[in-house]
Parts: structure tokens; sequence; C-alpha cells
């Protein structure tokens, strides 16, 4: 029964409240981080807990959710979205979902970049979409993909929507204006929906920097640009997303919908939303030093490994995405391996290419969102590792 | 702006928190109580933010709400649901409309007792379907619908669904294990699906009692029951209902739909919502004791009224429902009237009967789920209003 879970266990390691996992084993798989939540967030809430002020939600004008993503978008990204095309979603998995059903017909088919986030595929895949994967691959300097000949290979592939997240999970990458402008160009030739998954927007390392796609050339007309602040500020089980629908067909059509047909955030999880994107800038970039320095440690960890991982570092995300094909435990199922002889869980490479032709059979993706201590354990315990 | 909003200016009157009515008005009309919140769901949202744990939620085993629903129905309603038939959604509108939308065609009937929760009427009604009124009428000793004839009523009216309000909103009717029947037999022998909304089922006046639609006949397999703690623990904000979907073929359909489709409440709203169902029935008996003395506050005070307003107690709800055709403010626009003479907001009656040629313009429905001073005012203000 969920309250009689002890709260203490649930924070008391990366990820072990994920039930599975035995009680000496790390956890590195979860997309949550270890380091609590901004305190104006925890404040929204107490505030409103000790008025018991949970009745029906008033607010004057705007819901404060939409004006806090319009500002936001300004001030921290340099795009201004169109006032009236933003709308409230729970999750961003329910906003993918979504648009797939409005905008797609069964058979279409969808591009996206493989390795990419498990749940996004198997969306696309039990739609009855056809996955069109954009393989990354692993240039000198880091992951790229291939931009020449993108248009004549979506048209082949009866691509309708393509699907970007930028930043880029599990790869890390940040796309640079001009990959943007690439994938820009060929959804204008192609007259595709493009939505863009930019929840990691806010955690980008230095001297990268995200650029929305709907701020790319004409994109905003086609684009619906998707984020939340439950990622860069770790609160994901409160359930708060925006969607903001640049394609007049698309939006018309959501419009059509019963008013209240997919479902509406809480009050609370409404002004958490509000303090972490109007008041939890000073908490954001004391995560983003902790992340910078743990991003490092996996760096000099990675150029140690007696074997090569050839490893690119994350541009944003808190990800890594490791190879072990070269390592000891051999090319295939990685983190199955690793829970068993090292007793740290990563995620399995294989899920994010699942549905799909692209290998990624001997990778692992790891979570570096934790302690130092608790990160330097994993990663000692991975490179003792022996098949 | 949200966070800037005086939070104690929210609570400080019954209603006033929304917006549009001037300082010295009372307001009666919205749906939240005057009450603050269960210990127990405040203690529950407390303990996640002291710990910050906002991250991805986990349970083993049920969804816990859907196991304390389960369990509160069995203990208080003496219906045992079917397991595995329940799902949670983020409000009882949005299971409404997701139930018009799977089980109705554009252009079939869908009955409700009417009057009728405002937002219901105009729900079916943006939906293309066609309202199939079932006027409550005044009896000697209260509020009935005819149940003669009613199959053929329904059957000639092209009517595919039945929605059951019990209580009913506006008028308090808890209908009885007859009336229940009746509806029951005919949406048996017509194969409609029932809608049956239970909100208000843990706010009934002994005598009287609640039962569950499934629980009646063999009614079950055709009643899609919607509940939610957020009326009777008064938590309309945190967003977080359950729908027992009784008909084989309607979950069926909602099992192809994309599985995040309609969104999902937040782990507060999950957490206090099992807090309510679970340790708070201290806090509901006292409720209970108020609301009574309430009732009969607003009994005696309709009793006493120089016109004869007709009024029947409501056996449910916090809600009156109160006949001003005789009073000397006339038949037509009631809290319009009273807003404007006497300071005090009441529901207008007119719109609990919208998209239907039933009259309700000479009623006003009231909030007394306030203070015994405020109800007090409240009704010292509509006895002395003039014409």
């Amino acid at each position: 029964m969920f309250e009689t879970i002890d709260v203490e266990r649930l924070r008391s390691g990366h990820g072990v409240k994920w039930g599975s996992v035995p009680p000496d084993t790390i956890g590195a798989w979860v997309a949550d981080m270890d380091f609590g939540v901004p305190p104006a967030v925890s404040e929204s809430i107490l505030r409103l807990t000790r008025h018991a002020d949970f009745g029906y939600p008033y607010w004057p004008g705007d819901d404060p959710v939409i004006e806090a993503f319009e500002e936001r978008m300004v001030t921290h990204h340099g795009w201004r979205p169109e006032p009236g095309r933003a709308r409230v979603f729970t999750d961003l998995l329910q906003i993918l979902q979504v648009m797939i059903e409005y905008a797609t017909q069964p058979g279409d088919g969808i591009a996206i970049h493989v390795p990419a986030y498990p749940p996004f595929l198997a969306s696309i895949a039990r739609a009855g979409r056809r996955i069109v994967p954009l393989p990354m691959t692993r240039g000198e300097t880091g992951w790229r993909f291939q931009t020449e000949g993108l248009v004549e290979h979506l048209r082949e592939q009866g691509c309708r929507m393509l699907v970007v997240v930028n930043p880029q999970n599990p790869t890390g990458r940040v796309f640079t204006p001009a990959e943007l402008l690439a994938l820009a160009t060929a959804a204008e030739e192609l007259d595709l929906v493009v939505l863009a998954d930019e929840i990691h927007a806010d955690l980008v390392f230095a001297p990268h920097r995200h650029v929305p796609f709907a701020s790319v050339g004409t994109a905003a007309t086609r684009t619906v640009t998707a984020t939340s602040a439950t990622k860069a500020f770790n609160i994901a089980g409160l359930r708060c997303a925006v969607a903001h629908i640049g394609p007049d067909r698309l939006r018309e059509a959501l419009d059509r919908a019963p008013l209240d047909f997919f479902g509406t955030p809480s009050t609370l999880s409404r002004v958490a939303t509000v303090a972490a994107w109007r008041r939890s800038d000073a908490w954001l970039a004391a995560l983003m030093r902790t992340l910078e320095r743990n991003r490092r440690l996996v760096q000099a960890w990675a150029a140690s490994l007696p074997w090569n991982p050839h490893y690119h570092s994350p541009q944003g995300t808190y990800l890594s995405w490791l190879d072990f094909t070269a390592s000891p435990i051999g090319a295939a199922g990685p983190a199955e391996h690793l829970e068993r002889l090292a007793r740290v869980k990563l995620s399995e490479g294989a899920e994010f290419a699942q549905h799909t032709t692209v290998d990624t059979a001997g990778f692992a993706r790891l979570n570096f969102a934790t302690s130092t201590s608790n990160l330097m354990e994993i990663l000692d315990r991975v490179l003792a590792v022996r098949s």
C-alpha cells in the first residue's frame, strides 16, 4: 500500500525505490535526480497545504503555467511563443501520443533519432505508425546524424511526422543551428509536423546552447514544442507539461476535441511548475555545477578504461551513453551483465532501438545525477567487472 | 500571476476567490467547501514535500488509488468492484467526455436527469449528442422522476447512454433502490451504457443510504462508475478520479487507446486521495455533522419564508435547490437579482437546464458548506431582498 511505503527508503539511493533490484545494487537507470527539488517548489506546495487550498483552482487571466512557459522561452531560450497556442497536458508521453493520433494516420512514417527514449519508440509502434529511424552515428568529435539525402530518405519512407528530441536522450547531443536547419528544411519540403521534445533544454553544458526548434527558419508553423519543468527541476511525479502547437490544422483539431478530454494537472503541480520556472534559477545554476563535475568525472573515467569505449561526453542532460562492445562483458546486454556481476543497474542499450533495426545492444545508459561518492562507487564497480 | 495571489484572501470567504464578484458579496455558488481538508491529506502531502519525493512514482503491485477505491466501495458502499476494471483519470468531467466519445456516436441520445450540473449538459451538447432530459419534478414528499413509460420514452428518443448522477446535483436526491432498479431495467432493455457519477456518495444524510448503481440487479456489466475523493474531502484542485468500467466493449476500446492518452494525476494527488479514502473517516463524520446542522438551518429558513418555496431538503450533497418563483424577485434569473440586490451569489437555476426545454429559470442553487454564521448571513440577505 502506497502510504506504508517507507519514504526514507525511497530516497536512500539512486533509483533503489524502483523496487526490482536487490538491496546491494546501486541503480543509475531511472530518470530522476538525487538532488531534491528547488526550495521555491517545496515552498509553493507547503503554502497551499498550510492553507488547505486544494479547492477548484481560480486564476485571473491566462493559465499561470502558460504564462510562465511563455516568459521562460523568451528569457532563457530566445524564442517568443505565439500567444494562444500553448496548452497544458500532464506529461510528455501524453503529448507525443496525442500528437501522433491527431497529426498522422496508421501506417504513416514517423522519423526519430535512434537511439531514442524507449517509451517514445514503443508509443509510435503501438499506435500502428512506422518508426523511421535517423541513426545517431559516432563521428570523430561526437554523435551525429546524416543530413545529406535526408529529404529523399524521409520521402521514400512515407514520413508524415518528425520527432526531434533536443537535447537528445540518450546521447546528450545538443543539436547545432545547422543540424536543426537541415531538419527544418526537410520538414518544410515534405510538409511534416515536427514534435520538438525540449524537456532537457535547461540542462545544457557551456559552451553548448539550446536552440528551440520553433525558432529555426520558418519551422514555427509546423512545430509542436513540448516541454516541462519536471526534468530540470526534478519533479517528474508532479505531472505538468506544456505543448505549444504551431500548426493551425492540428490546433483546430485539438480545439474540436472535448474540452476536458486530456485531463488537467493538479493545482499543486501548477504552482510547483510556476515556482520552478520563475523562481528556481539559482538552484538550477548550482545543479548544473554539480552535473558538470559529474560529467567530467565520467569522462575522465571513460578515458582511463582498459577497453576503448569511444566515449563522447553529453552536451546536455545528465545521461551518459556508454559503449561496452569492447569491454570484458562483451557486446550484448551490458546492463544485464552489470546488474548481475557488478551490482550496478544501468538502462539496457537495446531498449533504445526497440522496434528498429539499429543495433545498440552493446550500449548502456548511465544517469549521473547523483552524489559524487555514489557516482564514483558506480564507476568503480563497472570498471572492476569481469565477464 | 498565480504566485502573487494572496492565499489568505483565497480562503477568506465562501467562494470569493472566484474573482468576479465585488468584495462585499458573499458567494455560495462554487462547489468547494469552507472546511479545509482532512489532516491525513495534508500530512501525506507534507511527508512527500519534506522528503522532496517528487520523482517518478513507484509502487509495488496495483495503483494505490485503485486499491483504495476498491476497498472503500466494499467497506463503505457494499459493492465489490470487479478487479482489473478500474482506471485512474484526472476528473469527472474528463471521464464523462471520454465515455461519451467511446460509447456513443454523434447524434445519439444521452439521457440525464434535469436539472443537472451545467458542465455535464454542455459536454453532451458540445459532443454533438442529443440531451434526453429526465425531468426532476416536485412530488408531495420530494423531487422525483417518472419511471412509468421510461423504456418507451428512451427508445423513442434514440437513447444510447444514460447518465445517473447519484446523489443528484442540484436537487440532492439520493435515489432509492426502486428508482435505481427502474433505471437499470430500462438500460438493460435498451442495451444502454450507464455512466454513474457517484462523486457525492460519501455525503449522504441518514437515514438515506447511497446504493452504487453497479450493485443493482445486473447493471454492473453496463455501468461505468465514476467517483473521486475530491468532493467529500474538499480536494477538487488535486485532480484525481477513478472510473470502474463495467462494459467489456468499452473497456477494450479504451485499452486500445494510447497508454498515456488521457494523462495521469500527480503523485501528490494520488497520496492525497489514498489518505482521504483510507484515513479520513473521522474528519468526514465531523463534516457530516456540520453539514447536517446547516441543512436543517436552510430547511427551517425555507419554512419560514413569506413566500412558499416548496422546499425539499437534500438527502445528500451540500447543495440546496431553491425555488424563487413566488418570491419578491420574481420568476426569472433569481441569482442575478440576488447578486445585484442582496450581494449574495448563488448559481443561476437556468444553467442547470441549458440546451433543454426544461424550465428552471425561477431556481437558484445554494452551497451550504460554510460556517453557520456565514450561512446565516447568506440566508438573511436572501430573506431581506426586495425586487
